[in-house]
């Protein structure tokens, strides 16, 4: 089977991609679109009118999710779904997620001008929270669509203002829609678009990435809890430094990390917080925030408990209490092979170097190949950057994963 | 000379003391008050009320200190001033710089009471700011009237907020005083009282500290810029971690100021801060604060050397970029030999064990012996804790210290 020329107009894509970006709290050019935010309504609203100018029948559901649906000729119960999330982590970039999502939509838009009918419904599925910027956990929509957050503990998640979960929802105008009537979506497959986030598809010359798996994360909140007093009395042998314990602890973290054994291991503190956060206090408080990732969740695990026996070792010598809250471990995910399959057909039938992968991040597919057959197709991004201002992917890129997209979409739907 | 039995009522200071620290932002029981802010605003005024009601004369200055006036009766140019500070650092106690204020109010009203009428006018001053929280800068007050800071760096100082001083300061209602215009008062003589900060009043029974010099405190800010991230994606090894850098360099500043050769040494990193600050990014940026105290010199020059050393190392290690800013680097102050004599001589008379100690904390005193004689009453704090919430002075502490006050005032002042 040959693939007709289908018309997809990369301009489009990146003038998409350049509108929503300014959908951002400053600073800019960086993007910080947080879940529920001004900026990430704004966007939601400004998305809509998009799906529905492509002549797709839109949702949204109890956890903020939105759904654009393509109906098919003769659809059955199971549609085909594509897409990612649009939310951004503080200062990032415009790739991260939205090339999933407005990827998808040029795909829609390409088939259906090139005369494509589908039998089955195809969906664009946009994800509520992907980043855990505000709640401190991954990916809420996908999460609570495949039933790994439960409605209650949805409800009560709580940001660090202290607004709820539920409380945001509602200010967000979807507080209307029962939260425990969320039901898992039923397609016959899903296939995500997603830039890289790491620099191996650039480093190789290959356009396409077909992922096989996806690593497992896990996060943690470590609290330290020492005395504070007065920088100038309080004399060094009689301190409970919380800082100091928490610095020792966060290069703890690195040096676990580098000892695993294998360079597949990441572990990251990237958030901190201390009390009472004066110039001329010792710290009494500080507030570690911990990601660790690998794709063997045995030496996952591994780390993670050197990492425990590292901060109570610490935490003993320098008198300090510590407690260790486990935000989430999430187990790894295998991809579908028969779509991996037909992602290297595709590429191969466009002339595009495609090689097999694993993801290192985190995405709603971990959650999604809970419910249906899920695969990943990455393009490469510059230099493997993301989740900082300089993230960048190249119209070329874009396009090569738009093609293979709406040839994959095209095969399951068709 | 005997002195009067002075009808100082500690009851009175007391509940002075428990309703100031009513005036604070939450969580409570702490006390947080920081220039400018709501709960400082009103403090300030029900001070101004409680001054007038003892029948004192009240101005502000362009900075906020505050002034209390008892004329004399037979004033001639230089008053005898006494007073300290109202602001509070986050989380703190009620009784830092409190006493101070509260305390000289009493002993003025147990003085007038007692039938005393000064010649020379006696003084109480609020001095602003003393805490650094709201601009990084101590004494910002005392420093003023010291000539330590000019009006256009003062106006042009920027809280974490982007608001600069002139602009609280118009808020506050003090944009009607030209900054230019702020003079150096004419005190022949200035005595604060203020709890010790620190455990050895305590730990030696003694009711009451003459101190002789107050150590020398510098601030610096250090800004380590690296490479933000993708916690999955940006493996180990290519990694420019800030927060990494910052946690070493918070161990160093533990290590030089242990490897000073004197217990006097103080350093400490209460203040820190992270961008993007995301559970899932690698921080690209990180900034601590750095306070560094001694009693001598050259001594915390050579450990904030050995710091900077230390920190060029990790930065260049860590292929980080480092920025060194001095925040402020304050020399040592010289009390008054003559009113050091004064404070024993009264605490001898009034049967107080006493003795002679320098202040390792930083007072307003530091910038009023630059322009009189100066020297400071300590009171014991329980535990010396101080700068937290259980900071805590007993009323027989404090009705020694006012009383040690009173009669030094009524030497200096009869």
């Amino acid at each position: 089977m040959s693939p007709l020329p289908l018309p997809i107009r990369c301009d489009r894509v990146e003038a998409e991609l350049a509108e929503l970006a300014t959908f951002s709290d400053p600073p800019f050019p960086g993007v910080t679109r947080v879940l529920f935010s001004a900026p990430d309504l704004a966007a939601r609203r400004w998305l809509q009118g998009r799906f529905r100018a492509a002549g797709l029948e839109v949702r949204a559901d109890a956890v903020g999710n939105l759904f654009a649906r393509w109906l098919g000729e003769d659809p059955g119960p199971l549609a085909v779904a594509t897409g990612s999330h649009i939310d951004a982590v503080p200062h990032s970039g415009r790739y991260d997620g939205t090339v999933g999502v407005l990827g998808a939509l040029e795909a829609f838009r390409a088939l259906r001008e090139s005369g494509f009918r589908p039998k089955r419904s195809l969906e664009i599925v946009v994800f509520s929270a992907e980043e855990p910027t505000r709640f401190g956990v991954s990916c809420l929509g996908s999460r609570a669509l495949a039933g790994r957050i439960g409605p209650e503990e949805l409800a009560a998640l709580r940001d660090e203002a202290g607004r709820s979960f539920a409380e945001l929802r509602e200010a967000a105008g979807l507080g209307h829609l029962p939260l425990a009537e969320l039901a898992p979506p039923r397609y016959a497959a899903f296939v995500e678009l997603h830039i890289e986030q790491g620099p191996l598809l650039e480093r190789e010359g290959a356009a396409i990435g077909a992922v096989e798996a996806i690593a497992a994360p896990a996060a943690y909140r470590i609290r330290w809890l020492g005395e504070a007093g007065h920088a100038g009395t309080l004399l060094l042998a009689d301190r409970r430094d919380a800082l100091a314990g928490a610095a020792e602890g966060i290069l703890a973290v690195e040096r676990a990390a580098r000892e695993s054994g294998s360079a597949d291991t990441v572990a990251t503190v990237g958030q901190i917080a201390v009390s009472p956060g004066a110039l001329n206090s010792v710290a009494g408080f500080a507030s570690l925030g911990l990601d660790l990732r690998d794709i063997n969740p045995e030496r996952r695990e591994r780390v993670a408990s050197a990492i425990r026996e590292a901060f109570v070792e610490i935490a003993g010598r320098r008198r300090l209490e510590l407690s260790w809250e486990r935000i989430y471990e999430d187990p790894p995910a295998a991809c579908d092979p028969g779509l991996v399959a037909q992602i290297l057909a595709s590429a191969d039938r466009l002339g595009l170097r495609a090689r097999r992968m694993i993801s290192r991040a985190y995405h709603d597919s971990l959650f999604l190949a809970r419910l249906c057959p899920t695969a990943m197709i990455f393009i490469p991004c510059r230099a493997g950057k993301s989740h900082c201002p300089e993230e960048h992917a190249s119209p070329a890129a874009i396009e090569a994963g738009v093609r293979v997209l709406a040839d994959c979409l095209r095969a399951l739907a068709g």
